[in-house]
């Protein structure tokens, strides 16, 4: 195990934490991040202590004044309590031998006081004199699923937890972090491990991603920044990751005034936008341009194999979505090759008359699953295609719940496939059980093309 | 009354539907269209006439072997027998005096056959000769939900009608009908008149608007198209109606193969794609990139008023999204100016003093809804701001439901309000809410800077 393998274990897989800054007062910060990890799902709740000098117990549980008086080896420390008092807190969890902590408060340099600077500089000195690692300030913090650890002070009835899986979510934003995890938990895919890292006053996302590099949990890596510490060590080592981990990743502050909001948000200086796009790309780094589509391409990557080129097959019982699908296809330089000759002719005895045969294939309204599982078998074989594509009127009548079938057979043929259809109820149902065999689903044709688009990055990421 | 909107007046109120090509087998179109019309919500479902010259009856109803033997005065046929017996019928129709057709039928000149073109030809011909007006062929016909009207052959079961409401939408293709329409189900807005009208071989989107432009249950037009065929006629009509009744236009077929792919559908040419964004512009339509944004901008209409300028004013409690709407504010050539210097001085004093105090307005992790109000409201009475943008993290704990009471109170001040905010159950739970007092939300910040940018534009136009 590397070094920093060993000691960012401890912030994923702690045995015991201390949460300083525990409160009684729901509401507070400190009380719901204690009573997250207390009494909800993690594996060793009952190694969870507050410390708070002015209660004995806090929701029952013994309270201890000050860090050192916990008696146990803490693993982790989780804090909320005031800026100008972690400093100093840094300096004893260093002396009790606790090497990470996640500082959840807020009022340091993203503040733009002299008071907010010198907490953090102070802080940021105690941790480099007593070898120990901090996540945030200013951040929500971590998650792991495999063993229930969330440091989060949102309550679970307004936020839902996502289940273990192999997507790792880096993110500058809690707000995304949030949303993004509730976005798993409400679709097939799961999450290995999650970072807010607010601040990133030490840890920043060289670290994790090197981190995560080595976490077998992780197939995909998602990031959302507003803006890099050390550019450089960041592309350094995602240059070397990407060869064989994905990464994805959204940068905010594109614009002159997103920029200026984002450097004021965490203090940290955003760069020029130009020589990020190059970098990222260089990098071999999967930029996407919404929130929406960072989740997006994060779930194909997540369920799908990568894809060996950029030709796509498409397939569709109605054709408005289809049209869409081209005219994006074409904006992002990937590809609508023609079937290879033989598929194309057995097609075409083995389909009605009236639908049209090329690609895109157009089976019309008339279309039935049987039909969907001819076609995309035969785009399957056809050396001319890497991508298969299907677009789906659910709620024409023809179409039965038998369809999930046929895209279980497809996906195990083994060639990448995303879908595409938008409805009411009927339609969530066919598409969330379509997930459920492996097949990710998106709403619009410029959604399922951008998780396309990403298949394809990293194919020629991993192929070079 | 316009002679055209009395003619037009029986696509969307009809008293009597004659079916012809109704069937007993269920799947067939025809069995379903006739099943929809006379078992389900449509006002005059004892007036909905089966033909069939095999059956005495359909679904237990007697059925009529050709039109002309219906003894009862009919409004409206919608038909899906075969391509090469329609013009006959288009003759018999007008003999009987029924002047207004649904062809839900393909099999015409979108096939690029010789038979198909000669179909189209002699049913035009006919049409023109007996004064019948056509709809379709090759679509899924008309829907009011005011009257529990469709003439869809998609069982209710796979597809959920819409409510009544001031959205139309017209639309070549039915796949995105239903997507639209089962959206607007499930969303707090509702549908005034619905078309779609497939190869539009009579009437088109010309006579469409011109007929909502009456149409005075119609706020707002939403258009999805792949190509004009009678360009000039579409937009001299437009650019009047815009002055006083939005506009929404999504046209597909901007890249070279997915013009080449919108042709073959409904076999019209595309016309330029440069031609057609300046036309719409000049003609004050509001075009969108994608068919949610169409849906979107829609809603936005739907449920606000138009802006009064580009000035857009930010709250949130988180600031990722917030930095991301930013960015679309700038891409978009909306603005966010600074706010009035008495009301930046108000907030300060009202608001804790970490909470930053600009526009946008941070308002952090510790803001609770009464923040909400306090910072809205004076966004609301500050004239340097046109539109109100909340973002919200509904996952911290301090944002109970009360947040939902303060939108309704900001809603009713008459200042354009869109919001954002993305989650899983609980999020969603009071997103709905706040949309069923009248705040339109979406997920993420694109998309709420999509529907300002509609109201603004709107605005705009109104204000010519």
């Amino acid at each position: 195990m590397s070094d920093l393998k060993k000691q960012f274990e401890k912030f994923f897989y702690p045995k015991s934490i201390a949460v300083v800054g525990a409160s009684e007062k729901a509401g507070k910060i400190g009380a719901e991040i204690f009573r997250n990890l207390a009494f909800y799902d993690y594996e060793y709740k009952d190694r969870v202590y507050p410390v708070n000098p002015k209660h004995e117990k806090i929701m029952g549980i013994k309270a201890y004044p000050r860090i050192e008086d916990i008696p146990d080896e803490v693993d982790l420390a989780v804090v909320s309590i005031g800026a100008k008092f972690i400093p100093d807190l840094v300096e004893s969890c260093g002396k009790k031998g606790i090497k990470n902590m996640v500082i959840v408060s807020g009022g340091f340099k993203e503040l733009g006081t002299e008071e907010g600077k010198e907490y953090e500089q102070r802080m940021i000195e105690n941790a480099k004199k007593y070898g120990v690692r901090l996540i945030g300030p200013n951040c929500i913090g971590v998650l792991n699923a495999e063993i229930g650890l969330d440091t989060f002070f949102q309550s679970h009835e307004h936020m839902i937890r996502p289940k273990p899986g192999n997507i790792a979510f880096l993110t500058q934003s809690g707000t995304f972090g949030c949303s993004f995890l509730e976005w798993a938990a409400e679709s097939p895919v799961g999450i290995s491990k999650f970072v807010s890292y607010g601040n990133r006053s030490d840890v920043d996302e060289a670290d994790l991603i090197t981190y995560l590099d080595q976490d077998e949990k992780t197939k995909v890596i998602a990031i959302y920044m507003e803006g890099l510490s050390d550019g450089r060590k960041f592309m350094n080592a995602a240059k070397k990751i990407t060869k064989h981990k994905p990464i994805v990743v959204l940068k905010a502050g594109r614009s002159k005034a997103g920029a200026k909001a984002a450097v004021s948000h965490t203090g940290w200086l955003g760069g020029s936008e130009k020589i990020y796009d190059a970098a990222f790309k260089q990098s071999g780094i999967i930029r996407v341009n919404n929130f929406e589509e960072l989740f997006d391409a994060s779930k194909a990557i997540s369920m799908q194999n990568y894809a060996k080129g950029p030709r796509i097959g498409l397939v569709s019982n109605g054709a408005g979505p289809m049209i869409m699908a081209i005219d994006e296809i074409e904006r992002r330089n990937l590809e609508l090759p023609s079937l290879s000759e033989n598929i194309e002719k057995e097609l075409k005895e083995k389909l009605p008359p009236f639908y049209i045969v090329h690609n895109p294939v157009d089976i019309t309204g008339s279309a039935t699953p049987r039909d969907y599982e001819i076609v995309l078998e035969h785009l399957a074989k056809d050396p001319n295609i890497d991508i298969l594509m299907p677009f789906f009127v659910f709620q024409n009548t023809l179409i039965d719940e038998s369809i999930v079938d046929v895209m279980e057979k497809i996906n195990k043929l083994g060639k990448p496939v995303v879908g595409g259809a938008a409805g009411g109820p009927y339609t969530k149902k066919i598409s969330e059980a379509i997930e459920s065999v492996g097949v990710p689903m998106y709403p619009i044709a410029e959604r399922v093309v951008a998780a396309a688009h990403a298949l394809y990055i990293n194919g020629r990421n991993l192929n070079k």
